[in-house]
């Protein structure tokens, strides 16, 4: 019985990655998407977000039935209610890289990035893209200095948008007030992503060392409980 | 063992309760701070988010110390899984009302709203404050109609967020970038809690009927598991 229950813990561990490789493509590609002005390649991200929400259903599904069917205390427990967690983190960054996507194709065939933004936004995705790889990594290896590492590249995400702000700011701003709401709304899709991205690697720290990386993860072990 | 049982459910549901109202009026008074360009005002609702998390820390603390000693099953089961998912959106839409007063402080002594979008941005603040209160109420009374009532209200938000937008992109638009990113960031936060508030409710409704109001709430029952 308790074999069959690790399996099922297991399996639920490889849907978190899942998602995570998924949701990973899907900024990537949504980036992609709305640099080149390429609208099949958005249509694409968009569809694709369905698959993701049909795995986090799934994964929550699962993971209830195991809460009900095993009762699992302590650390497994922590483990199932935690992978619950995860799973809403990388559903949002879906949708969050869809957002991106739809952004591309509601001002197709105009391009929503102007040229001189196009090296920020790029380095923002491809930060956002490897942050969820390595979110992705953290759960399958555990290893918590590579998770404590994603908060220097989540640092990095905050300077980019930051630069992008003063850019905006600036008095030679001159693409108009449209794609000036457009970016803004686009640094913040990325700056959220890249929040899930470690909010899942946090909630792996918690995991393991039962104590939180910082007040993002909240909930306390339940340890002999 | 099962009164004391379900007296600690109750109290997960007060907590829940006292959060959105905590929500709510930090909402409101963001608003009142951010159109009056009062910085105490801002400051007080910046500082009171602390103890909307640690209601939010103590709550889950619950939740996980009642799954591991009662291992509640079927019903019982969801209730306190939906408890931890209406948690996380109170304490983002915290978060929320957060970023608005930080606004409200960073622009100040400026103001960061004109005054011809005062009263779109108090009617935003209205209406989201009220689906806050709204959604309080469907926790306690488990209305199923007055819950779904909340999607009509969200419209209402949309159609002043898609309203702020048409302002914006107006080639009267006067204001400079500066107030447009302003607006831009106003207009999502506003949007985004308003969205956490019609989930919470969604939630309440797949409680009582073990159907979802949409996708937002993804979890089956686990009926007779």
């Amino acid at each position: 019985m308790r074999d069959a229950y690790h399996e099922e813990l297991d399996s639920i561990g490889e849907s978190l990655v899942e998602m995570a490789r998924l949701v990973g493509s899907a900024i990537g590609r949504a980036t992609t998407a709305i640099l080149d002005t390429d609208l099949k390649l958005a249509e694409s991200v968009i569809a694709a977000d369905e698959k993701i929400d049909d795995l986090q259903r799934d994964l929550e599904q699962r993971a209830i039935a195991l809460l009900a069917r095993q009762q699992p205390v302590a650390t497994d427990l922590r483990i199932v209610v935690t992978s619950l967690r995860m799973s809403a983190d990388l559903e949002r960054s879906g949708d969050l890289a869809q957002h991106v996507a739809k952004l591309a194709r509601l001002r197709f065939p105009e391009a929503a990035v102007p040229q001189d933004l196009h090296a920020t936004i790029l380095e923002m995705g491809q930060l956002a893209q490897r942050l969820m790889a390595k979110a992705a990594e953290v759960i399958i290896t555990k290893d918590i200095d590579l998770a404590l590492q994603l908060e220097q590249d989540d640092d990095a995400i905050d300077l980019l948008h930051r630069a992008l702000f003063q850019h905006l700011m600036d008095d030679r701003w001159k693409h108009g007030i449209e794609t000036a709401v457009d970016v803004t709304l686009l640094g913040r899709y990325y700056e959220r992503f890249a929040d899930h991205a470690v909010s899942v690697a946090k909630r792996v720290v918690y995991l393991v060392t039962g104590e939180h990386a910082d007040e993002i993860v909240t909930a306390e072990p339940v340890e002999g409980a």
